[in-house]
């Protein structure tokens, strides 16, 4: 039998990684819970329906479709009974009906819609869930991967973008990256810029292009430019935007000029000066801020602030993101709703924290004490201790079997326990036990009323 | 538009579902690390072949399949080109490759044997994650739910069943319930059971009928061993058993009896008697123990202990289960590792706790303190409070804009926050904060400094 295994670009996680892992989410989870965000969960399964047409054409293709249960080519055959299979083409929805959340925005608008009667608005959410995407796996990259996002719908109110702010410094500072740039843009600015250069109607062509800059470089994306049909004339305004130099206040005030013009510009230049002004009184711990005007992000519902977050020193893509967007819940029909959220990315923070060596020792999750097993009075001698110090808080165990106590031992190595308990014959005699640490190789024997106080994590 | 929904089957969880379950969650949590289990994950999706043939027929027919992405149909297409819909057998495999895990107990298994050699046993872990289940909804019965397992494998050792026993007392203790019961059998007795009435080869048979003595009383187990060819004077000596009387002690010494031309039978209450005797010398908290020697529980792969725990005083099923499974990696090629496990059903103890009333008050989780919003100058005034409190740990947000009065205090009490602190005019020239405590209605003036010293929470 050939050994089993798992799908393409899934994966199972460790001990050591789940660890890892948890104390990544728990320190999200403990700011998003300090910044007022509630959590809630939504199904894995959400109706095709739902889903389609959200995410693009190519998005729709990477949606995981599920099976309808019992015999799902029943509908089929009796609704096509004289089709031949090999001209015939299938409707996905006889056979398929639901399928794998693709991310936890549409979801999350989803819900809104459907309990908008129970929400009270502004409504601050979090959501830590996996979700799933038929990508072609590659390193960095995986078919299942958790997003931790928090958003609030119901408020156009910038002081949410500031908070939004200091939550990314709060969460990654707590984290201990000690160094890392929380780029901003407003999307008001991409528009003004499509308005100044007559293509407005090529917004989303040139905002796609231009998101490409750091990854191909200014001179394919002002081939794609071209080849959109984006003039030569709007190149030439674009061009030099690529390479806006100065700090925060200089950048506003060169775009204030050139797009003066432009109303939507002004505005979204108003927007980021509130920002910046609030965030200087209130300062930042780790993170640096930074306008960068040429930031786009893929995605079409961003309408207002635009964020993304990259840790400095290292080769790691962006670990966060975010936005404002002005009509996120109108795709489920309740119009006017403005939201904005962001987005931690788990995977990548795991590899920066992993990469800077940063992960703290994990010891109250593993077990601290192991108790050796010299046969069957030594048991029973041993379990009402280990029953004390588990009610005294500390992960303890025992020893399965009288097995060897170099294998004993060897488990507790493979563990990392820190302390082993060794009770012989003597020790059984004299009311005693003999405490080995396992770090220091350092070994004591005392009265068995003493283990607790001579344990320290 | 109509409102969007939910696959049937499927459920949301609001930000107080959530809080609550993630109580009992961490709470399930804390103590399996107290006893030594390390979390694992495996991906939702495993392959079609691990999964199939593992759980009956009717199993496999409530495995969620999901469609092999691309052109799901290509394959088929190409493969049977003249084949006509209404007649053709469609060979699943060809449009359909993974499917959802449908418990945590063969993926784990998977695991095991796929990593068996980066694992050192015993090896104990946890693992908490949702299944997914085609079964037909109904009440308390949903096809997405989270299961909570604990396992240990590679070790025959009956200190495990011991320690599993403390584990569902103290998970069930920590959460307030009361007054519950641990029933425990032993698939020995069954098998000896079936050995002494000469029907062996209806084992299997004898299990599944036993199984529902619960549910559809003595009279309808005793028609369907007889339907499944069971003699009658098999049933006869069956039958007494459905009724045996007595503390532990006793039902064992009648068994000794019963059984007493069965080794396998005596090496069952062997098993029981140890555990039984070690239970006695640690005590239990809230968990009574009893032998129930019907206790049978469904699942094939059971060869040792098998445990159930219902609440006493509620009307809700068993809450948790276990046992003892000698071959469970056999399945993927890895022989004779002997493991042992139990799972909490986290919605059955969600509704337990519900029912009882026993969920306390989650103010860590929940905004503990709202600044109100009197316009700009008193939010520049307030937004470096805040930051404070929330540096202190303190949960802490600001109203998004200058709405009245009546509609900001109306968002505190719709998301029962604690304090709401209000700086207008005055407050603002003296220096000073109004702190009103909205479960008290009470109202003072501070100075500013003073805020976090007078928030109790």
């Amino acid at each position: 039998m050939s050994k089993p295994s798992i799908p393409k670009g899934t994966r199972d996680f460790s001990p050591t990684e789940m660890v890892r892992r948890n104390y990544i989410f728990s320190t999200i989870r403990k700011s998003f819970q300090r910044y007022g965000f509630m959590p809630i969960e939504t199904p894995a399964m959400e109706n095709l329906s739902t889903l389609t047409g959200k995410y693009g054409d190519e998005g729709d293709k990477l949606i995981f479709k599920i099976l309808n249960s019992g015999d799902a080519f029943k509908q089929l055959r009796e609704s096509y009974p004289d089709e031949k299979l090999s001209t015939f083409n299938f409707p996905l929805s006889t056979i398929s009906e639901k399928a794998l959340r693709y991310d936890l925005t549409v979801p999350f608008a989803r819900y809104v819609v459907q309990h908008q009667n129970d929400i009270s608005f502004p409504f601050k959410r979090y959501q830590i869930q996996p979700v799933w995407r038929a990508d072609r796996p590659q390193k960095g990259r995986y078919r299942e991967f958790y997003q931790c996002d928090a958003d609030v719908v119901g408020s156009d109110s910038l002081l949410y973008e500031v908070e939004l702010i200091q939550l990314f410094d709060e969460v990654l500072t707590n984290l201990g990256i000690p160094d890392f740039t929380i780029k901003i843009n407003n999307r008001k600015l991409l528009s003004a810029i499509a308005e100044i250069t007559g293509e407005q109607d090529k917004l989303i062509d040139i905002t796609v292009a231009i998101d490409k800059l750091d990854k191909i470089g200014e001179d394919e994306v002002v081939k794609e430019l071209k080849e959109k049909g984006v003039s030569d004339k709007a190149i030439d305004i674009i061009k030099p935007l690529f390479s806006l130099k100065g700090s925060n206040a200089e950048v506003i005030a060169k775009m204030r000029t050139i797009l003066a013009s432009s109303e939507i510009g002004q505005k979204g230049l108003d927007e980021l000066e509130y920002i910046f002004s609030k965030i200087a009184a209130l300062g930042l711990q780790h993170a640096k801020l930074e306008l960068d005007i040429t930031l786009a992000r893929g995605l079409n519902y961003y309408t207002g602030a635009i964020f993304e977050v990259k840790a400095n020193g290292v080769s790691i893509g962006s670990i966060c993101g975010g936005g404002r967007y002005d009509d996120l819940t109108g795709i489920f029909g309740l119009k006017n709703v403005s939201g904005v959220g962001i987005s931690f990315g788990a995977d990548r923070i795991y590899d920066v924290l992993n990469e800077l060596n940063l992960f703290p020792e994990f010891t109250s999750e593993t077990t601290q004490v192991l108790f050796t097993n010299f046969g069957e009075n030594e048991v029973n001698y041993c379990l009402p201790l280990l029953k004390e110090l588990r009610e005294k808080g500390i992960n303890a165990e025992i020893y399965p079997s009288d097995a060897k106590l170099k294998k004993q031992l060897s488990y507790a190595d493979s563990k990392q326990i820190k302390y082993v308990v060794l009770v012989g014959s003597e020790e059984l005699q004299n009311n005693q036990i003999t405490l080995k640490n396992m770090q220091s190789g350092e070994q004591i024997t005392i009265s068995k009323t003493e283990l607790f106080k001579h344990i320290t994590l």
